[in-house]
């Protein structure tokens, strides 16, 4: 297994950077990787270079960058917003939306949540962690929590939000529109613009009926619903990304 | 909150049953249920039936039945074959493919595998409490660990075996074909044949070259690809499944 490590600053072939502590830990305390061990280094900007290690000791480490493997690429955009539930849901949302190419997550609090134990530096380690493991490029950005109206105060209209609007339609309505039935995610896609997507993930009771009124009267808003079964917010967040990179994403790619 | 039990024997409108102990002390001392304490009772054969506490105390429950609210119904038959890895992700396959509506969790065995950890009757536990909790009629069934290639022995060949195999393809072989590379499971869906499936997931280390190489050459076994990510074994499960279902079974459903 040949590690590969995230970096913020430039990559170029020929360069030497020199790690953080913790990576220097890692590669030596850990995988007891030694002088001239092989390494990846990527970023969003530059791709994925080789590299070995030209220095590691208990004071730190230093890479010498070699060619480069991959150039960078668009990637699909598509955010997950999501209220937060318990921790271990947050953590799983946020490790399998990375596998799923989530280029953010962003926090919302709506009525029926609080954000008390969001740790917001361990989602980040999270997401640089699966994202190094995926062979992505790009390590998705973790938004600071904010209030669902005060997001929507400032959200970019040309960006489609797919809200998984699980709960309290009325069987008896129609299909469609404001008032009606929310479509299942799958007929909703396929009827969708493509290009940019914001995914909304409500918390375990679901939205408060005026929140979901409100929701469903803007322009830019697609209610879904994800199936006859009854999903938990972190599976729900799962199965909405996966639908989103099959029908306007990367996840049919050959 | 009502609370949903699955029970195994026969239900029928009027008549009084008995909980297990375990349940009796579940709706006593965590729930704080009394008597006349509304429930649901649940199986696939009869039902969704409506229900209240008669009798509760330390030495057990009885509940009366009332109306059936859910008839039963066929439901979709795409079954998970996994290779156990992780406790944690060996549990996460179950409770999230029983929230996709997985009709059975099969542990399968492969060279890079071993079955040292896996506790089955956790594993049940865990598919129960998720049926519970997602609304479905029926609890997957969990079976009993076993070689793959005992397992194909006796593969019922109506069945169409979905392998997911990620890694190993040479990308400089056409599409298709027992020695080709694999299609994303979105485009293989598409024309595969409907009806019973099984989804093959494998370890984290993947398959062997053998084992690639034998299980592509059996003539129900569809390879496929999911998108350009490296996904671990539990994601690959949730998000294989996810496919299966949007694609033929009932994600799609209104």
């Amino acid at each position: 297994m040949i590690p590969r490590l995230h970096h913020e600053g430039p990559l170029e072939a020929g360069a030497s950077i020199a790690l953080s502590g913790d990576e220097a830990h890692y590669l030596r305390a850990v995988l007891r990787r030694e002088v001239g061990a092989e390494l990846r280094l990527f970023n969003a900007r530059d791709g994925e270079f080789g590299a070995r290690l030209a220095e590691i000791s208990k004071r730190g480490a230093v890479v010498a960058i070699e060619a480069r493997r991959r150039a960078p690429k668009d990637e699909p955009d598509v955010e997950l917003w999501f209220a937060p539930v318990k921790r271990a849901a947050v953590e799983l949302i946020v490790q399998k939306g990375t596998e799923l190419g989530a280029r953010a997550f962003i926090p919302v609090l709506t009525d029926r949540t609080n954000a008390d134990r969001l740790r917001i530096d361990r989602l980040k380690a999270i997401a640089k962690e699966a994202a190094e493991q995926c062979d992505r490029l790009s390590v998705p950005r973790i938004g600071d929590p904010r209030r669902i109206a005060d997001a929507l105060l400032h959200f970019d209209k040309s960006r489609t939000l797919i809200f998984c609007d699980e709960a309290g339609d009325d069987p008896s309505k129609e299909w469609g529109g404001a008032d009606g039935r929310a479509a299942p995610m799958t007929d909703a896609m396929r009827e969708a613009k493509r290009g940019p997507a914001a995914i909304l993930v409500g918390p375990e009771g679901g939205f408060t009926p005026a929140e979901r009124s409100w929701l469903r009267a803007l322009p830019y808003v697609i209610p879904v619903t994800l199936g006859p079964r009854i999903l938990r917010a972190d599976t729900a967040a799962i199965v909405s990304l996966t639908l989103w990179q099959a029908a306007h994403g990367d996840l049919a790619q050959r």
